[in-house]
């Protein structure tokens, strides 16, 4: 078995190497370009949906830049010497840094927070008391699980992780909670997609907790760790990208219904169907 | 004959090499600053052919990442110790990575459905159902074909790409039928735009087949592989960036017939009569 150094492992092999970076630079792309459609796609929201669009598009702009650091860093933490990059790859002496992924989520999960509660459109005294729970729910979250992270052994990983999940539930339970409690407010024609958002949020943050426990169930040294990239990597994808389209879609939804000035497609329709 | 290993060769003359990095370099220029127009020109189209212009002007900048991507690739991967460049060039232990064409085309593929299904401005049902049968099947096109593009045996290549073939003539029957039918909604100035996009589609995206089959009719090793990339990034440019310009032709003349505000030329055709 190889030993496993923190988070780092000795050897990759070229499969391992290519899925992992490769995934790496996905990443990069849906995150960017997800960033760059929802700054662009602002004039199509009404004013009020417009804060939930920018903080969105920054938490995919926070993640695009954490995301070329890891691609980076992975290059120059495993080397091969094989033509063509079809080898064993080896630690070289850059060390392999999982804490971009914290730094990461210590900005983007409240802005995610933000992001959520602004689309909603809730009262201002309610949105406050909400964000002053959840914040720092989050921020306790992943300080605790950092240090399990960088464990060794199984007993200190399950400790911080356990501790890491209080924050966890309670910040999901009180999320799930206001949702479910705002759909009442919500037009009607919008009320399916944010009652999907809730099961959403739950679903996909539901994925971290599964890439931190790779090392603690079956998987070993190099699985673990290609487990745990991939299992990381495509929960950001979902969490941040695929998430702040839904906010989109929301915004467009809430825009189209409250401003007959927003809604886009019905229109032309009519328009040829009057010719 | 120059062994491949999966896709790459070990083995480039100066010429091969340059023809291959000149074309990826125009493939960035003429991609990223088509996208740069589309996102400028918004304000010259009507608010709801908007998104057709954005979801394009996405498309065509995911591309030009992965070509930036793909440079760079290929200018570690080929190396050669002449001066002035003018030797051969020998693969040297980096990987020339060809899922980043894979990964880029797993994005924008369906971003292109959306944005041609977009400008047509067909009813929100219609849309739909259709993006639900296309979107599916161009993922299984491009996760079939990707196998048969590793393969190293001719029979693999086949077996794969023959299989993403199914998909992909699918996906081509249904945009033709669709935009045939869309035809009578359109206004009388643009039928003969969008009929020509028809062809268009069918045209171009006919290019990316025949690259995969290189390897397979006559071509090998070098030779094959100058071929795929030169076929490969010239049909994407004309699939991304020119069809690109179409949409914004459509949209354009779309926006002039519905509303006489969005008319430029005609306007200072008067302007200038009236002196």
């Amino acid at each position: 078995m190889i030993v496993a150094q923190g988070i780092q492992v000795n050897e990759l092999s070229s499969g391992q190497y290519d899925s992992i970076y490769n995934l790496f630079s996905l990443a990069i792309a849906s995150l960017g370009f997800t960033g760059l459609f929802l700054v662009i796609s602002q004039g199509r929201v009404l004013k009020r949906y417009r804060n939930a669009l920018i903080v969105s598009a920054t938490v995919c702009f926070i993640a695009t830049y954490h995301y070329f650091r890891i691609f980076n860093n992975f290059k120059d933490s495993y080397q091969t010497s094989a033509q063509g990059g079809r080898g064993t790859f080896t630690l070289t002496n850059v060390e392999f840094n999982e804490a971009y992924r914290y730094v990461d989520w210590f900005l983007t999960v409240p802005l995610l927070l933000v992001e959520t509660i602004a689309v909603l459109a809730l009262a201002k005294a309610v949105q406050k008391s909400l964000l002053f729970k959840l914040v720092p729910a989050s921020a306790l979250m992943i300080a605790l699980g950092y240090p399990g992270e960088l464990a060794t052994d199984t007993a200190t990983r399950l400790i911080w992780g356990t501790l890491s999940t209080i924050p966890f539930l309670y910040l999901l339970y009180v999320l799930f909670v206001e949702l479910s409690k705002s759909l009442d407010r919500q037009p009607p024609e919008v009320r399916g997609t944010v009652s999907r958002l809730r099961i959403m949020l739950v679903g996909l943050w539901g994925v971290y907790p599964i890439a931190y426990l790779f090392p603690v169930f079956g998987f070993d040294g190099s699985n673990a760790f290609v487990a745990r990239q991939v299992g990381y990597s495509l929960a950001d994808i979902f969490a941040k990208a695929a998430f702040g389209l839904v906010i989109f879609k929301i915004a467009r939804m809430k825009s189209e219904v409250e401003d007959p000035a927003f809604a886009e497609q019905e229109d032309t329709e009519v328009v040829h169907a009057a010719r």
